[in-house]
Order: C-alpha cells, then structure tokens, then sequence
C-alpha cells in the first residue's frame, strides 16, 4: 500500500487513500485496547506516503514514522499514531483530525478510514491447528490471522456491516478510478468489500476500476495462492463486483497456465490483465514506486 | 512563564526563552525516567506560549498541550512531550528538534533548553520533618520540592556547573533586554544562575536586565516571603548580577514598609521599581498577558 501510495502521489494530486481500520497488532493494538479509538497505524503509513515531496514534508514523515526507543511504556510506539490519536481526542472528529494531519505533512491527497467504528477481523481458517488439517476453524484479530499456519478461506468483519465514513463513499463516487489493492489480501483490501456503504460504491460507481495483485503470496494469509486465487477470492466477498483492469507484475505469475488462470479469472469480472514490470529490483517484494508510477500514468487516462 | 511569554510574544518577534530543565514530575518526569532524555516539559510550555496568532498557530498549540485521557500507559503524557522527545531521538539535535516544532507552530521566537544535559535541583530546607522546624535538610528533586513543608534556604543543580546551550548564552549577548522570572522561584527562576556560562552571559552582558516578581508567595517553595525576600534570594544565588528594573504588581505588596523593603533590596543590585498592574482580574494569581504585554512595551525601549 505505502508504495502505490507512494506511486499515485506522483501521478495526481487528486487522491484520496481509504483505509482498513482493523489492525490489532503492535503500536495500534495497544492504543485501541486502552483508549477505544480507531486503529491509527494503516493511516499514520498511508499519510506518510502522501507526504509533499519537500524537506518540510519529508521531515515531518520521517517524525511521525519514528518508533520510540527503550523497553519502557513508549517503546515501540509510532510518534504519528500517537499524534493522530491525540488529535482524536481532541477533535472528536476521526476525518478532520486526518485532514489536518494531511496539511502538516503537505499531503498529496487525503487519507479516510473505510469506517468510524473501530472494527475487527474474523476469519474461517482451514488447519489452523496442524493437528487437524482438515478442520475450519474461526480465528479472530488481524495480528492472530497474520500468524495463523493455515487456509484463510474467508473473512468477515465485527461488527458486521459497519457504516461507512461519508467522504469515502463520496470519493468512490466522484473518482476516475477507484483501485483496489496491492496490500493483506483479506485483513486490508479485502475488508472494503465487507462495508456494505463502500462495496455498494465501488459496485455503482461510474468510475473505472483497477485491481493491483500483490508481488508475492503473503504468509499466515495467501500462502500457496497463484494470481488467479487473488482475483477469485475477491470476487468470492462481491460477487456483483466488475473491474476494469488487473495490473500484475510478470514475475507474480509462474508459467503459462497460470497466465490463462489469471486472464480467465480476469475476464468473469469483466477486467482485462495488464502484465507490466512493476516490482522493486533486488529481491524484495515490494512495488517499485517509480515503476508502478510510470504505468499508472499510462493507464490512468 | 506562560503569561509572560505570551505577553513578549505581543511586544517582539525577536524573543528567545531559555527554560531550565529540571523537571521530574508528571508526564515530564515518567518520560526522563524511561529515556534517559531532558524533560519536555517546560520547553513545550514555552513553545505553546508563543504560537502563531492564527487557526494554525493555535490548533498546534492546542494540540501539543492535549493529554492523553484513560487510565493506561499513555494517560497524562502531553502530546507536546512526545512530539519534542521523538524528535530528540531522531535528529539527536535537541534545539535543532525545537526549531523545528517552532515553525510547526509558526512561534513568535525560539526556545531553548538552558543546558543539553538533564539537571536535577537539590535544596537546603529548614524544617522539611515537621517534627523538627530547625533542622536543615537536603531535599532532592523539583516534585519533591514542590511538595515539602520546610523553609527552601538555597539551591544546587545535579550535575553541578553544567555545560550552557551555546545558543542561549550568545542570545543573552545579543539581546537588548534580559527578562528573569517569574515563575517558580527556586527550581525555575534561579537555576538559570546556577548554570556558570549562563550568570556569566547576564553579569557581562551590554542587555538591561529585568527581573519580574511572582504575584504571589508559591506553596513549597517561597512560603512567607515578600517581594523583597525574592529579590534577596536571587542576589544571594548571584552575588555579581545587577538589574536595571524589577517589575512588582501592586497586590504583591502589604504596606508601605514592604515597599521600602523592596526598593532598598532592588537598589542594593543597581535596580529601580517598576510598579504597574500586571495581575490577570478575577483572584487567579497569574499574570495577565495583555496588561503586561503593554507595560512591557513602554519599558523595553
């Protein structure tokens, strides 16, 4: 997410990222069990991202991204989870409060949760107890599910149907395009689909729709998942869901075969696959932000 | 202090605070305990004194000054300590980092630690153990200080003769007036002169020196005294510095013989006294930044 982010910045300034809020993990798990706020560390990464490409704006990221250090009570904490949270409290208003975050860093764009309601993942996970692979089993928590050795099958959120943030169904609206992915398949892109105000958006929009397929299958969630069972998967959570264009990196598929998979799972959603080097060089699996950003302004027309 | 920055603030733009460091309660003192750091405290209180007069300016302030609510980990700490410490971490410049949060908040002036090494105040009290109202005794720490009974005779700082900010003594050369006080009198006033480079800075500096009196006696630390016992105290710590002007509110003086006591002990250190209503209305004994504001502008011509 941080480097298509990172990537559209460069290509618009028209932008606005909409965010999962459901991470129960690290810095953000603990300041949702004490202070029952939204989770602030996806936001905190997507403001980073959107940053003003300037000393002032670079500055700024690299302070909210700073992890306090020692084994104490801060240790570990992001200082901008803490900012967005505190601004929170003072604000009482979740949109605002990012908003004004945004014109601290000079952001590109505008970062939303997809809700206001501080949500939770639940998962059906085949062989989640190595002992019984066969069993399906429910597994609660985005950070459980990242650790989780079995199947994801499906996921759903708690609480069910949430509402959307207003501005985010807007922008679903009023947009161009609307791009989903890359990310945690089922804990941060597959959620938007499970806020019935946002699938219904990106169902009805007249925008055009992209789907960006992860690099790489991510442990815990789509181990063993060719590009295909990406694009599968998703459909399976909006079945009514059409798209436009699925934008893969050629070292994501493996063969022949799982070209035609991905193509045959393309067309059912009504989307043509554009193949296009997208991923950082080296080895790590991450999108490159440049390249991403070269083919974005090619497709984006 | 943050009455009387605030009233520079109106006067000048070419203001610096140099703020001692030797907090150790709240959320200052949980902070210096878990990061070995200098306690922010202080500094983001000056700061908040001198933000912009603008939405911007003052949405920062406000923002900095927000504590943390709930009963957890994170409750009490000022954003503002955060936001400075991480800094600190990051930059490792500790008034680079401050410069830094005084263009976040578009500050009239610069704020400065008086010394890059966390401090510790050490005092001689008489009649800290009720049970004995003679005994002189060493009380170690601003909170605890704050909080004794006993009769503060003297202060030390912890480490003694700690290295000035280069930057605060050269401000003090530079600057045409130097302002003392007010503020809590022997953990905030006068350990500016327990720092050697710092009373040597304001004994040679060419700028007329000011001291402005606290409107009232301040539980735990000048229990009893009078204006002219403040004075004295400040001399006795600083046996070389002379004054141009003491600056004392009406309502800090009882009767004509605190009078003369006063302006004997201001003259005895070259001083006259500038007596003028400075009390915010209303029975809080603080000043108030707009009458203060107005007799500073007559005065520092």
């Amino acid at each position: 997410m941080y480097a298509c982010l990172s990537a559209l910045r460069r290509v618009t300034d028209r932008l606005t990222a909409v965010v999962t809020v459901a991470d129960d993990g690290g810095s953000s798990g603990r300041i949702r069990r004490e202070l029952a706020v939204l989770p602030p560390g996806d936001l905190r990464m997507a403001l980073a991202a959107l940053c003003g490409d300037d000393e002032w704006g670079r500055t700024w990221a690299n302070a909210l991204q700073h992890r306090f250090s020692g084994d104490g009570h801060l240790a570990g904490h992001a200082l901008g989870n803490l900012l967005i949270v505190a601004l929170w409290e003072q604000l009482h208003d979740p949109v605002g409060a990012l908003d004004l975050v945004g014109r601290l860093l000079g952001a590109q764009g505008r970062v939303l949760p997809m809700s206001a309601v501080p949500l939770e993942i639940e998962a059906s996970v085949r062989g989640a107890d190595p002992a019984h692979p066969d069993a399906i089993s429910t597994v609660r928590g985005q950070h459980a599910l990242a650790k989780t050795s079995g199947e994801v099958l499906a996921v759903r959120l708690l609480p069910e149907n949430p509402p959307a943030v207003p501005e985010a169904v807007a922008a679903i609206h009023e947009a161009d395009w609307a791009i989903l992915g890359p990310g945690s398949w089922f804990t941060s892109v597959l959620p938007h689909l499970l806020v019935p105000e946002l699938a219904e958006a990106l169902i009805t929009t007249r925008a055009r729709r992209m789907l960006v397929l992860n690099l790489v299958p991510q442990a815990g969630e789509t181990d063993g998942y060719t590009a295909a069972d990406h694009v599968e998967v998703l459909a399976a959570h909006a079945p009514a869901l059409r798209l436009d264009t699925v934008l893969v990196d050629p070292s994501s598929i493996r063969g022949d075969e799982e070209g035609r998979q991905l193509a045959k799972a393309a067309a059912e959603l009504g989307a043509q696959v554009y193949t296009a080097a997208v991923a950082a060089q080296g080895g790590v699996p991450y999108h490159d932000p440049e390249r991403l950003a070269a083919v974005l302004r090619s497709l984006l027309v």
